[in-house]
C-alpha cells in the first residue's frame, strides 16, 4: 500500500517514454508498474504526461541589485516556481566584501527558509577574493555548498574578479570537487561603449543591447574556456547568449574538455529585436538578448547537445524600477522573469514538434540535478523523490500577467500562445501547484546539502 | 502478484544506476519497485547486477563462405548468446544472385526458427542489385526487416556492389526508412596487395592483415559517408575497426550526419600483432585487426560516442578449417568468435573501471534496440520485455574453450582473464542460462518483426 | 649590346611589379635594368605591362577521341595559344593498350615537331598498366617525361584505371620524383545516372551535367586524396571543377600534404546554367561546368592558394560534331575551347580589380613552370627564357570566333568583353604574336626535357 | 657606366634562386644582368650568394626600462645590424604620458638621426590613450609612421592598455591604413603568479619562465585575435613565443582573417631549460622562451607560412644589471641581444638544409617590408635600394662576445656555431661591414618615411 498513486499517466523522462504507474511512499519514488497496486490516495493522470519537476539552476530571487532589491520575494520566487513545474530552485548567496563564504550562506538560510515553497539549493558568488576566502572554498563543500559563481563583469560594481582569481578559483574547485560558473562578458568594452553612446546621447534600451554586443560576451566566453582548459579544471558558462560562445563551447566539448554551457528561455524565444519596442527596459538584462543569428545557434546547440542545462537567470523588476532607465538604459534594474514560463514553454515546444520532450526534461531536470549533485532528483525512478509535473498537452494557454503567481506586475512573457501546460506539480510527493491554484506552503521547501561534484 | 520477481538487485541501465525489484508478468516487466511484492517465483540479485539482455546486430550462424559454413549451427550460436548474455541475435540472410529478398528472408527463417535459443531479426545483404530486388526492398521493410547490408568487398566473389548500386540503395532506404550498413573495405587494393604478396610468397597470416591495412579500409569508410551526405541518407558501418575510418565519422557527426559505427570486441581487445603467433590464423578476419593506434582511437571513440555499437562478427571456422590456410594465408576462412565473449568482456572492463557500466549496456542494447527497430528490447523499465541479464561483480573468470557454449574447437579468448560474469540470463523472463549452463529450449527464440525504423 | 630591347614596361612576375627595360640575347632574358642599353632591336612598351608567357598545361590537341579528333591541330592549337599569350603548351600522349610509353611519346612527338608554334612538353596517359608499363616510368622519367596521368572516369571506354593502380603509380612516382595527375570522377555514378537519364527520356546537355553533377566528382577527388597521403606521394589534381572538392584539397594542404590542384577558365566564367542554353551542347566537358556555388568556391580557392594552377583543357570539337548528340547528350564529344582566352580573360579579371595581377602571372605560369619542372620559365629574370607578353591595359576586347586564331568554327568566350588585351607575345625573344596576328612559325617550338622533378 | 657592380654572385630572393650581376646608381639597384657591363667599382661575388638585406622590425635601442637604459645606444645597435647584415631597423618610440605622438617620434628621431649606422623606421609604442592620442593616431600616419604597438601587460608599470583602448586602436588603424601590434601576455595571472613564487622564496631565473608560462601568453593571444576578428582589422602580434598562440594564429589564417605574428631568432633556437643554466638571468626576456614543444611548433610555424616575420627584439643589458636580479628574478631588467645574430643563424640554418634561403629572407626582408610599408627595401630587383648582403656558405663561424659589434659585455648566443656568414653588408650600394670589421658612419642612416599601409 503506497501512500500516493499516479495511474495511467505517460512518463516521460531524459531517456525514456512509456506507459506506466507510479507509487509514492515517504515522498519518495517507490514503484513504477504496468500492473494495479494499492494506495492511500490516487491521482488519475489518464491522457496525461508525468515528467521530472524542474531545477532551475539560476534564479535571483529578493536579490539586492541595482539599488533595489528584485521584485520578487524568497516565497513569491518560490511560489511561481512550483507554478511552473520547478520543484528545486538554485539561487546565488553573494558574497559581500568582508564576509565570509559560510556567514554568506547562513544569512541567506536564514532568509530563505522560512520563505521556500519548493526544494532549494546555492550557490555562493565569491566577490572578495582574499586567501581566507579561497581557503574557505572548502569548507563550503562541506557545508554542502559545491559550487561557485564568479563574475567577469560588473568591475565598476565591484563583483568582478581578475583572470588570475578566475584561475586560483578554478584550480581549487579541481581540489576539492566543486565547480566553477561565470557570467562571461568582458568590462572594458561594455564601460567604454556605455560612455560613448551617453556621450552621444544614445539612451534608450536599444543601447543597452549595443553596448554589450556578441562579441564582448564572446571574447569572455573564450578566455574562461581558455583558463579552464589551462588548468584542467571542469567549467560552468550560465546565461550563454551569443553564437560565437556557443561555438567555443562546441571546439572545447570535441576536445574532451568539460565546458558546460547553459542558456535561458529569453534567449531561446526572443531577439535583440525586443529593444527596440515600447517596453524595451522590461527585457533588459545582462547579457542582453542578442540578434536572430544568436538565437538559431542557440536553438541547434540545444538540440545537438552543446548546450547542457535551461535555466532562467529569473530577477525581475517592477515596471516603475525599469522606468528608471527611461531616459538612461544604465538606470534600468538589470533582469527579467522567467521561473513559471521556463518548462511551459520549452515543453510547448515539445508538444509543437520542435524538441524532444526527452530532451526538455534532460536540459531542465536530468542535466541540471547530474551537473549539480542533486542525487534524488531530475529523473523518474525508484528511490528518487517524488517531485513531479502532470502535463496536459491539449490545453491552449496565453500567457499573461494574471496567471502569473509573481509579485511583479507585468511580464515579458505577455501573450505568447503555448500548446500544453502543467496542471499540477508535487513535491515529494504533496501537490504544490493544482489548475493553476498554488496550493503548497511556504517553508516546505528543504535545503539541498550537496555533496563534492567529482 | 507477479510472475517473477529479482529482487533486491542493482539495475544498470544506459542511463541510470539503483536499486530495485523488478516483477515480470507475461514475459514483459510490470514492476519496478523499492516495495515488497507477491510473485509466483523469486530470484534473489542481492549483491548482483541486473541488467538489460545484449543485442548482438552482427553475427553469421551457420553460413556458407569460403568454401565451408561457418562452424556454429544456429542453434549452436543461440545457445552461446544466451550463455554470453545476448538475448537478440540479428544476423545476416544473404541474397544468391537471382533470388529475390523475401525468398531469402524466408529460407533464412525456415532455418532458424526451430534452433533460435535467443529472439532474432535478419538484416538482409544485397549482393544481386536488379531493379526487381530495389523495389522488393519497400516489400522487405513490411516485412519486418528493415534494415539492409551491401558489401563493398568481395569483388572477385560476387558479393560486391559498386558505387552506383550504394547510391540506389541509400535514396531507396531513404524513402521506406530503412538503414543500409556496409561493410566497408576496397576491393582493387586488396586483391593487388594479395597478388603481390604471393607472388613474393608471403604466405603467412600477417600479410592477411598487410593485404587490408588501415588504409584500405579507410578508404571505403570515407567513401561509404560521401555517398549517404551526397544523398543525405543515415548510414551504418559495421566492423569498424581502423583510427582514420573513426575520424570520418567523427567528422561526419560534427556536420549532423546520421552515420552509426558498430565495432567489435576483438578490435578493442587485440592488436595487428596477434597475425604473428604462431596460432595467427584464428584471428584472420575481414576487415582484420589493426595495429595499436587503431585500438586506442577506437577505445576513445567508445568512451566518447563515436562509437554507436558493438556488435561481434561471430562467424568462427573450426581450426582444421583455418588450416587450410597454413601456406597460403587467402584460404583461410575469414572469421573469429565474440557472441559468448562480448558482454562479458565489456563488463569486465567496466567492472575494472575503464568504461561505465552505463556505457556498456547503451553500445550493446540500448543503442543497437534503437537504431534497428527493437521497440521491446534494449531497457530495464516497465513494458519492455523481461531480457535480462544477473552479473555477479566478484566472479574472477578466465576464457577457455572449454567453458564455452559454442561448436568451435577453440576461441580466440583463451586465457583471457575477466573481473566478473554473468550468472544467469533471461529471454521473456525465462532463465536460459545459470551458473554456467545453458537451461533455454531451441526453438524457443522468437523472430522480431521490426516496423520502419524512422 | 642585346639582341633585344623591351623597353619602359612595367614588368609584372609573381612577386614583384616595377618598372625596367628587359635586354635579351641568344633568347634568353640578360638584363634588367633602369639604365639606357644598347640593343639591335628595340620594343618600346611604354605605358605597358611585361609579363611572363603562360604555360598551358593541359591541352589536347589533334586528339582522337569521342570517334573524332580535336578539331584544333597541332599547328592550330598552339597557334592560337601564342595568340592568347601561352608559349609553352603540355598536351597529353594517350597510351594505346599494348603500347610502351616512350613509343606512346615519341609517336607524339613526330606529329607535334613540325607543327608547334611554341614551346612543349607531355604529360604521358598511362591507361595500360602492366608491370612493363610500371617499369617503364622510370625511363620516361629520364627522356624527359617525369608528369604522368591516370583517369580515374571512362571506365567503359577502357581508359580508367583502378584504384590499386593509382596507388602503385603514386608509390612509383614518389621513387622517380615524377607527380602523378588525376581526372577525379566516379564512374559507376556517372554510368548509372546517365542510363537513368537516357530511359527517361532526358536526353539534352543539361542531362550531362545532371549525370555527373558535384559530388560525383567530389568522391574522386577526396579519394585520390586519401591514396595520396596514404602513400605519402604528391598529387595533382587536373579540372578541379567543384567546391566540395577545393575543400578537401584545402584540408589536405592545411595538413601539410602535397595536393596541387587546377581548375580551368571555363569553371570560373561560366555556371551550369549554361547547360540550358540553346547551345549547351558546346559547353559540354567532362568534367562538367558546375553550379554558382562552386564557381564561387572556385574563385575564392584562386584568391587564398588553394588552387595552385589554372589550365584550359583545351578540347575543342566543331560544331557539326558536337551536334552529334542533339539528342542524346552522351554523343557529344567532350570538350570546349580555352587557350586563347585563359591568359587575357583572368588579366582582365586583374584589371578590372578582382585578382591581382601577379596572381595571374604565379597561377598561369609560375605555378606551372614550378610544379612540373619547367627551370627556364614562368619568370621574369635574368638566365630565363624570354618568353614574354605585352600587355594592354588600355584595350576594350570583346572575343569572338573571328578573332580567334584556332581551327575552330565557334568558341563558348563568344561575346565575353575583356578590359585590356596581350598585344605582343615573344617565344624566346622572337615575336610570335602580334597585334592580332599570328606571325610565328610551325615548328618553332621546342620540346622542353625535363628532369625529376623532386 | 654603373656605379657599382657585384658581380658573379648567386641572387637569392623570396622567390628566385638564380646568377647575374647587379648594378648599382645613386644607391638603387639599377641593373641586373648575365651581360658584362662597365663600372666605376667592382666587388667580386663569385661563389658567395647576394641577398637583400635583413628588416629588423622589432628592437629597443637606448630603451629606458627597468629602472635603467638598454645597453646598447642608437649607435652601437645599428653597428652592430649592420655587421650582422640588417640595413634597415624599427624601433618603439614609447609614449610617455602626457606626451603627444608627433612629440614623441620626434624626441626619438632627435636621438637617433645623428647616431643611426642603417636605415630606420619608428613604431610608436602608445601608453595614454587619450582622445587626443587617438585622435593623432591619423597625423601619424601622414607623418610616417603608419604602424603603433600596444601592450597588453606591464599593468603596474603603466605601459598596459586596456581592451576597450586595443578596440579602439584596432578600430581607428582600420580607418587610417594603419596596422596596431601588439605584445601579448596576460598581465593579471603574471603579477598572481610573480607574487605568489616570491612568498614562497622562488626567485631564481626559472621563476620568471614559470610565472609567465605557455597558457599565460596564449590567452592573451587569442583574445587580440578576437578583437581584430571582431572589428575586422589586420593584426600584428610580435615576439609570438608559445605553440597555441601559434595554433590560433594558423586558425585566423584559415579563416581569412590578417593576423600576422612574428617570432625572435631566441625562441627558434633555446627553449625553456636555459633559465635552469648558471647565466639563466641573461636570457630573461618577456615573453619568456618556451618549452620544446612550443619550440618545435614555431620552427613549423615558421616553415608553412603561419609566421609571417622573424625580428629580434633586441634589447641587451649587461651582465652586472642583470645581476641586479640575482635573488628576486623580477629585478633582472628583462631584454636579450640578438640583432646581428638574427640573420647569420637563420642564413645557417638554411645553409644546413633546415629551411629554405628564400623562405629566410623572405621573414626576415621581404613580408617585413611589405608588412609595414618599406617599399624601397626587401628585395633585389631594379628600383630597389641596393641594401645588399653578400654571404660565404663556406665559412664556419663560432659566435663569441668578442667577435660582436654591440657594446654588451655578453651574448646569449656565445658558443653557437653557424654555418656560413655573412662578408659584406651594403647600405644603399656602400658598403657598411666588411669580413667582420664595422665600416660605415653614424648618421648614414636615413629616417623612413612610409605611407598609410593599406
Amino acid at each position: 500500500m503506497v501512500d500516493l498513486l499516479i495511474k495511467n499517466g505517460t512518463i516521460i523522462t531524459a531517456n525514456d517514454t512509456y506507459k506506466a504507474n507510479i507509487g509514492v511512499t515517504g515522498g519518495k519514488i517507490s514503484v513504477i508498474t504496468t500492473e494495479r497496486i494499492e494506495a492511500k490516495k490516487v491521482i488519475d493522470a489518464s491522457g496525461k504526461i508525468v515528467l521530472p519537476g524542474a531545477i532551475d539552476v539560476h534564479t535571483h530571487l529578493q536579490m539586492p541589485f541595482g539599488g533595489t532589491v528584485s521584485a520578487d520575494s524568497y516565497e513569491a520566487g518560490t511560489r511561481a516556481a512550483a507554478c511552473g513545474g520547478v520543484t528545486t530552485v538554485f539561487d546565488f548567496a553573494l558574497q559581500k566584501k568582508g564576509n565570509g563564504l559560510i556567514q554568506t550562506a547562513e544569512e541567506r538560510m536564514a532568509l530563505c527558509k522560512p520563505q521556500a515553497c519548493v526544494d532549494y539549493a546555492f550557490h555562493l558568488a565569491i566577490t572578495d577574493f582574499t586567501k581566507e576566502v579561497v581557503e574557505e572554498i572548502e569548507t563550503a563543500v562541506a557545508y554542502g555548498i559545491p559550487s561557485f559563481k564568479v563574475f567577469m563583469v560588473y568591475k565598476k560594481e565591484g563583483l568582478m574578479v581578475n583572470d588570475a582569481e578566475i584561475c586560483t578559483a578554478l584550480e581549487k574547485s579541481k581540489e576539492v570537487g566543486a565547480l566553477i560558473s561565470v557570467h562571461a562578458e568582458n568590462p572594458d568594452l561594455i564601460d567604454s561603449r556605455i560612455a560613448k553612446y551617453l556621450e552621444e546621447g544614445k539612451t534608450s534600451a536599444w543601447y543597452h543591447y549595443m553596448s554589450r554586443p556578441e562579441f564582448v560576451e564572446a571574447e569572455a566566453d573564450k578566455r574562461a574556456i581558455h583558463w579552464a582548459q589551462s588548468v584542467d579544471a571542469p567549467l560552468y558558462i550560465v546565461h550563454l547568449a551569443n553564437k560565437e560562445g556557443v561555438e567555443a563551447v562546441e571546439t572545447a566539448k570535441a576536445k574532451g574538455y568539460k565546458v558546460y554551457a547553459e542558456t535561458c528561455p529569453q534567449y531561446l524565444y526572443f531577439n535583440s529585436e525586443v529593444y527596440k519596442r515600447e517596453d524595451g527596459r522590461s527585457f533588459v538584462c545582462s547579457p542582453p538578448i542578442k540578434g536572430e543569428e544568436s538565437r538559431i545557434k542557440l536553438w541547434e546547440a540545444l538540440l545537438d547537445g552543446t548546450i547542457d542545462t535551461v535555466a532562467t537567470d529569473h530577477c525581475p523588476f517592477q515596471s516603475y524600477e525599469k522606468d528608471w532607465g527611461k531616459d538612461n538604459f544604465t538606470k534600468i534594474p538589470n533582469g527579467c522573469m522567467g521561473i513559471e514560463n521556463m518548462y511551459p514553454y520549452l515543453l510547448s515546444e515539445a508538444n509543437k514538434g520542435n524538441i524532444p520532450f526527452n530532451r526538455v526534461v534532460e536540459v531542465c531536470s536530468t542535466n541540471p540535478a547530474k551537473i549539480f549533485g542533486c542525487k534524488t532528483k531530475g529523473n523518474i525512478a525508484c528511490g528518487y523523490d517524488a517531485d513531479l509535473v502532470i502535463y496536459d498537452k491539449d490545453i491552449d494557454f496565453t500567457i499573461t500577467q494574471e496567471k502569473m503567481h509573481s509579485d511583479v506586475d507585468h511580464t515579458i512573457w505577455e501573450g505568447v500562445s503555448l500548446k500544453g501546460y502543467p496542471v499540477m506539480t508535487l513535491l515529494r510527493g504533496s501537490i504544490v501547484y493544482k489548475d493553476g491554484e498554488f496550493i503548497g506552503v511556504p517553508g516546505a521547501g528543504q535545503f539541498l546539502k550537496r555533496a563534492r561534484l567529482y
